[in-house]
């Protein structure tokens, strides 16, 4: 019998609560012994529910305990959600969790700290939600050469994205319905400035390149400049719009960034649509392999945490290699990423427009938009993008293209 | 340093040894030590290869050296490949393999021949080719019920249902062209009549039971059958075709099928298309996850092999648990599978087909076909279906709905 505490009782913690009590046998099974939870620290109390009695308010009472092997970290945020972990893995109590943003963050120090301590960190949940990837990179792909990771990270503005494109509505009207529905937070600039999509290619990056990524390196775009005319023109080109999170091993080194891209409907993130993710990982031997499924939501987020918390248990006694290194990583520099762009301007600075990216231009078509001139570049770099498009009046917008 | 040998020199098995010496390097990161290829077993000799020292035609050098920890057997069929198997666990090598028929057929006792002996049987390569699938479903999903598993494991006929679909071209043209370019073997059957995604959906129903599938007791239909007309009604239903294997836990049990189906377009298993293959498993808390890749070719595949061979390593002297079990499972009867059918007859029979089927149906039509009377049924059971089915005179051509 394994005990574990869950921190914070909110949806994924009640989550973790509910997979552990639903799927007992399963669970049980799978670890080789039962696993109980012994206590749920929250600030509130929950009079009436099922564990209420295993409600506590003081996380010593959890540090404490000899019996408690495993620690759930599902509140979120930097504090006290750091200081609880790292108490945690001190007393050699191994700790899962969902938090990408300390992941990010702090993710080196507390796989050091477990190291240390013969205790093991683990984050399946950070990204992806419910998608078991983390484990399969980490684990059965690990023997290959990572080129690219590449993916739908954020449901919320995956949902936008979607609604947008199929109902035809602007930005500020699907996120309203999407904050109505409780798709989208009150304060939704987590997600649709993409810091939240930021956090998670982070992560991927430092897996994926065994040296620390600071997400505060990382180019992030978000979605709150996509119109409905851009999806206009998408369908026009045979494409999809879809903000990606994507880290590409190149010659000068590890690039990563966020932003929306236009992506052919051929490729399969094109077709991701709604509220679910998807990540491509590209190995050299593999190939394509793509996972999909629900990026957040409160039982598939709380199925990864278990899965950590079964795997530690298997492993007991063994810290678990997760590939999460503490030597910092210099991205290669965007300027230097090559790509083509999408770019539109109005209709009267058409010349202007082809003057400074060349003949070479490709004019896009959209079925409803006028007054405008559009059009596809040849390959640039992102510094010989933004220089010229610097010497444009009147731009309406430009879109990458993957 | 450890030592594997390698059994048939072929795609698949030239591809592992290529695996390990591109990637040797990751390869003993992941595996925590270096691994050799000792021996290459084959029939034949391999002049100017740069392994050609290693390559051996009596399997007894194998079998008899201590050196020897882990077996790879990519040569297919039941025999020699079985013997060869049997005799190296009995030793207590470990063995992994890409052999998805004799998995399908004497899987489980091979298992347990190797638990016996404290070794592995592994077999990832399997099923879904590269795709680092049931390693995840063992691992990181056995905490889940799955519900069902519906997966397209053939990417032979999915690169045929895609071309037919795209180019309007008739099965017979398109399985030509294929055979041409080698994507189809020159004697299709195993593809084509869906033998080959019946093994793959019968090794998935064993994992996702715990007990043992028999291929033979699976319904199985191919994909000869589907003509250019199909793919005209399935695009006025916003569908597509594929030849899907699926595997339900139900009331009654669990029910397998390998058929073409109408599935809608906004399903992500529509989407996946040329000779990719992709796999939904439905776990009661995770909900939908979708793995996607290649489901052949010579790297991809060796790839997983060589997952399996990293995981027999990094787990030396301890019996992978891999939930194949002896047991027989007896399927629930086909005739009870409830569901909808789509059915094409001539114009002339209309107000039969009406009469037999009700007037609940829903008449579809294809763009480019005359002459026929096309519709959706309501939810019928398969002999339900039969049954009505057997009175209509003049049936072009039925589809089953996913």
């Amino acid at each position: 019998m394994a005990k574990v505490a869950v921190l914070g009782y909110g949806t994924v913690g009640s989550g973790v609560v509910e997979v552990l009590d639903v799927n007992a046998k399963e669970v049980s099974e799978s670890a080789g012994e039962k696993i109980e939870v012994k206590y749920i620290l929250d600030l509130r109390d929950f009079p009436g529910d099922k564990h209420e009695t295993q409600v506590v308010h003081d996380i010593n009472i959890i540090l404490d305990d000899p019996e408690i092997e495993v620690i759930c970290e599902t509140m979120g945020g930097i504090e006290p959600a750091f200081s609880f972990e790292k108490s945690a893995l001190e007393r050699g109590k191994s700790v899962c969790t969902s938090n990408k943003e300390l992941v990010a963050k702090c993710g080196p120090e507390l796989v050091e700290l477990a190291k240390k301590n013969g205790a093991s960190f683990l984050f399946e949940a950070s990204v992806g939600g419910g998608i078991p990837l983390l484990r399969t990179i980490n684990d059965s792909m690990k023997h290959e050469k990572i080129d690219s990771i590449t993916g739908i990270l954020n449901g919320t503005t995956n949902y936008i994205l979607t609604k947008m494109d199929r109902e035809g509505m602007g930005f500020a009207t699907v996120l309203k319905a999407a904050q109505d529905k409780g798709y989208a937070e009150k304060n939704p600039e987590a997600d649709v400035e993409g810091y939240d999509a930021c956090r998670k290619i982070a992560i991927l990056s430092s897996l994926m390149s065994g040296k620390h990524v600071n997400y505060e390196d990382i180019y992030t775009e978000g979605i709150s400049r996509i119109s409905i005319e851009d999806f206009d023109y998408a369908r026009a080109l045979n494409m999809s719009i879809k903000l990606l999170g994507i880290c590409k091993r190149g010659e000068s080194g590890y690039s990563s960034i966020v932003s929306p891209f236009l992506i052919p409907n051929e490729n399969p993130l094109a077709n991701v649509n709604g509220v679910f993710n998807a990540v491509n990982v590209h190995g050299n031997m593999l190939g394509d392999v793509m996972f999909y499924g629900k990026g957040a939501g409160k039982n598939a987020t709380a199925s990864a945490v278990v899965a950590d918390v079964i795997d530690i248990i298997k492993h007991r006694g063994r810290h678990i290699d997760v590939n999460l290194k503490s030597e910092e990583l210099t991205l290669s520099p965007k300027d230097n990423t090559v790509r083509q762009f999408f770019v539109r301007v109005q209709e009267d600075v058409r010349n202007q427009a082809v003057e400074v990216f060349g003949s070479g231009i490709e004019e896009v078509k959209g079925e409803n938009v006028h007054g405008e001139f559009a059009f596809l570049t040849g390959d640039l770099s992102e510094k010989d993008f933004w220089e010229r498009l610097r010497k444009l009046d009147s731009v309406k917008g430009y879109l990458r293209l993957y």
